[in-house]
């Protein structure tokens, strides 16, 4: 018989509601600090950045939140997305594992990243405000915003980590494409930018820095909001369309999982496709091992402190408890721009504080050996964000080979990698290496953490 | 109601069979002649470079031609394709048209081409060579032919058109993932390519010196054999199942289309989509208008000769009929690197003689307006090539809002544009002009064509 690749959903098997697991946990997350008061943020706290309803879908308890009509019809240009049962790398590697590959990089931006920002311009242009403003590390997010924001007529403002600006003028133009328009950061239209240039002219900037700048114009004027393309609860729950279609998708291959593994930089991608999952665990229908991969040079859940943090560089945003590797941790310039975030959401915290989940670290050059592998046998080139998963799933699907067994993992490749060819011809001509660790050099943010109450 | 933006077949719904128009046509298509005796060329002459397969298909004229099931099984990596509603485009446009666009940007290389790279590497690897060369000019041909060399452990040695090589980085390293190599074209590594150089040390190459070059090599090993991947019968062959896929997914949509547009640079994206419908119309069983769109600075339809003429600049290959500008024709330095052909597609060329279909010819600015509004509502940036299509769509669409009626317009965005930025870049700073064009500069190959018996 022959073999089925591709399980895909019909438009009206696509979900119509966001799944919150907050309800569902044991106990809630501790909450958002005011960074001045140290006492828990209020909505009004939120109010010059947010929309109400983001809001209130960041502090909701309900299990559910229902999608709204004009975000499914967006939502429908590429949802479902199609999950793949990846037969060739299985061949590849000789396992007997079955390894799934629920894949996002068929969104308007190549990533899972318009899950999240198509919702977030719609409440926003809801709410009357007419422009938004954002930070982007390897360019997916801010991407995805300005794709967003031209459907709903707002304009987008983004600020470019300075060396993922320079080094990848492609991602500016795709921006600049869907009509929104880029800085690089740091920039002389800030105070915070202008003070970091001050110090060091040359600054590559970081993702802490760009979200100082995009929150500190955001700030200035009541018809300009901010958006935030992971790390915060509403975030998240808009990402877990990608779970719920997995898991009836695979319902559709007739398996359950047995192992899930999912990158991590501030936790979106993850959350989107292991919430769900573990919603089922929870409620004993299903047991996975639920899994984290992180780069090893931004390893913030396995050798960073859980302790209350600024989002930012700057010190702008409310504190959260969280792992974190300090707010002015500068990772290494590895290629996963997208992973080198110095915090961890909040949430994903708490729920790797209760034990629920894992993580690892992999370093880069394993990452791309596996991405190299996939694109072989599967004939997509992934973002190297995903290289981290994949990797992940590569050594599950060896152990499950070591061990003789069929093990089902399952993963979630979060985007493709076309406009990351730089990372690529570096690895190919030998020029990746990876990063030299320390533990001093993850110690030294505990010195550097807020000191509460 | 929830408008339906994707119409999505089941694996199963592939297409098993290719489809060969010939025999449906009203007479045959005249055949290839030897370059050296002016006599029909037989199975014999294209051994060295061909297939056994491959020439049966090329001559054939049977209606329908079975996939092995070992390609079947790669197609089902990425087929069946996508059949998208342009819903948002339509309401940008405020047309009562109906825009159906059939979208191959899906593919491993991200275009139509791994369609027939899969079946050629397979059947060239069943016949025992070891090794494929091949030309590639915007670099969607060649990264979809190291996929599939990848896949049947063929190497893969591509000769990139020198502009292209040099400004398109990425592309390059694509290739190199996927397992090829890549050479600059001219290059030193051939007699032809070296007498090029001689002459004009910087020759920003064509497509017809890198098919020279290709070839050249091609004809020196028993074990290396040479792969094209437009112009040729059993290349527009394979990419019937564009059409196939998309006359299913037009009854799921309840719809015929009245007017089918197709860019046009060897011709197998158009002929692939238009093909199947054209079987249809000549069985009386849809009427559609059928046209091509090529680029202004290109025009071999529309402005090119109908005469014996060679495929390559070199002139090793066999004299196709075929509507061409001259084998020494270089375009302008025109952004959509896949339409810079100087000839057309024999079968395509001989249905347009037979008045079968239209062709006209767009300029790019208005082909870059056109790619922007759609990226803008349609979430796709295309590539250059498909570009000139949606330019022609929209202009079908506008006549139709004057004209107040709801036509059923179909194209095929046969690709992405996420390795052409550098063109959106200058198409969005405003570095982009339109070609002069004089009736003198498509007068001149005429005398440069062979003169045959």
């Amino acid at each position: 018989m022959a073999k089925q690749h591709k399980f895909l959903l019909d438009e009206s098997q696509m979900p119509t509601r966001w799944y919150n697991i907050v309800p569902d946990l044991p106990s809630p997350p501790p909450p958002p600090l005011h960074p001045g008061t140290h006492q828990p943020v209020g909505p009004d706290d939120l109010a010059p950045l947010f929309p109400e309803d983001l809001i209130l879908q960041e502090v909701s308890t309900e299990r559910y939140i229902e999608i709204p009509e004009e975000v499914q019809d967006i939502y429908r240009l590429w949802r479902p997305s199609p999950l793949y049962r990846a037969h060739n790398l299985e061949r590849a590697l000789g396992t007997p594992a079955h390894i799934y590959y629920k894949y996002e990089g068929v969104s308007p931006a190549g990533s899972h990243k318009p899950n999240t920002s198509v919702p977030q311009a719609y409440y926003n242009a809801k709410s009357g405000v007419s422009k938004l403003t954002t930070e982007t590390g390897a360019g997916q997010w801010g991407t995805a915003l300005a794709f967003a924001c031209a459907l709903f007529g707002l304009e987008c403002e983004v600020w470019q980590v300075g060396a993922s600006y320079d080094s990848k003028p492609s991602r500016r133009t795709v921006i600049e494409t869907f009509g929104g328009s880029v800085h690089r950061s740091p920039s002389e239209l800030t105070e915070i930018g202008r003070k970091i240039l001050g110090d060091l002219p040359d600054h590559p900037g970081s993702l802490g820095i760009a979200i100082s700048e995009a929150v500190e114009v955001a700030g200035q004027d009541e018809k300009i909001h901010y958006a935030l393309g992971s790390v915060l609860n509403h975030v998240l729950l808009h990402q877990t369309v990608i779970g719920e279609e997995a898991i009836l998708q695979l319902e559709m291959a007739g398996e359950q999982p047995d192992v899930i593994v999912g990158c991590t930089g501030g936790g979106s991608n993850f959350a989107g496709l292991a919430f769900p999952f573990l919603r089922e665990k929870l409620a004993g229908r299903m047991s996975p091992t639920i899994r984290a991969v992180e780069p090893a040079s931004c390893p913030s859940l396995t050798r960073g402190t859980y302790a209350y943090d600024f989002g930012d560089t700057g010190g702008f945003t409310p504190l959260m408890k969280m792992h974190t590797l300090g707010h002015d941790f500068v990772p290494d310039p590895i290629h996963a721009g997208g992973l080198r975030y110095h915090g961890m959401s909040p949430l994903i915290s708490h729920v790797y504080e209760l034990g629920l989940m894992e993580a690892i670290a992999v370093p880069q050059t394993e990452c791309f050996a596996a991405a190299l592998q996939f694109a072989r046998s599967e004939g997509i080139v992934p973002a190297p964000e995903p290289t981290h998963a994949l990797a992940a799933c590569i050594r599950e699907a060896l152990a499950a080979k070591e061990a003789g067994d069929e093990r089902v993992i399952l993963t979630a490749l979060c985007g493709h990698g076309h406009f990351d060819m730089a990372a690529y011809d570096a690895y190919l001509g030998g020029r990746m290496v990876d990063e030299e660790l320390t533990d001093q050099r993850f110690a030294e943010p505990l010195t550097r953490l807020p000191q509460i109450g």
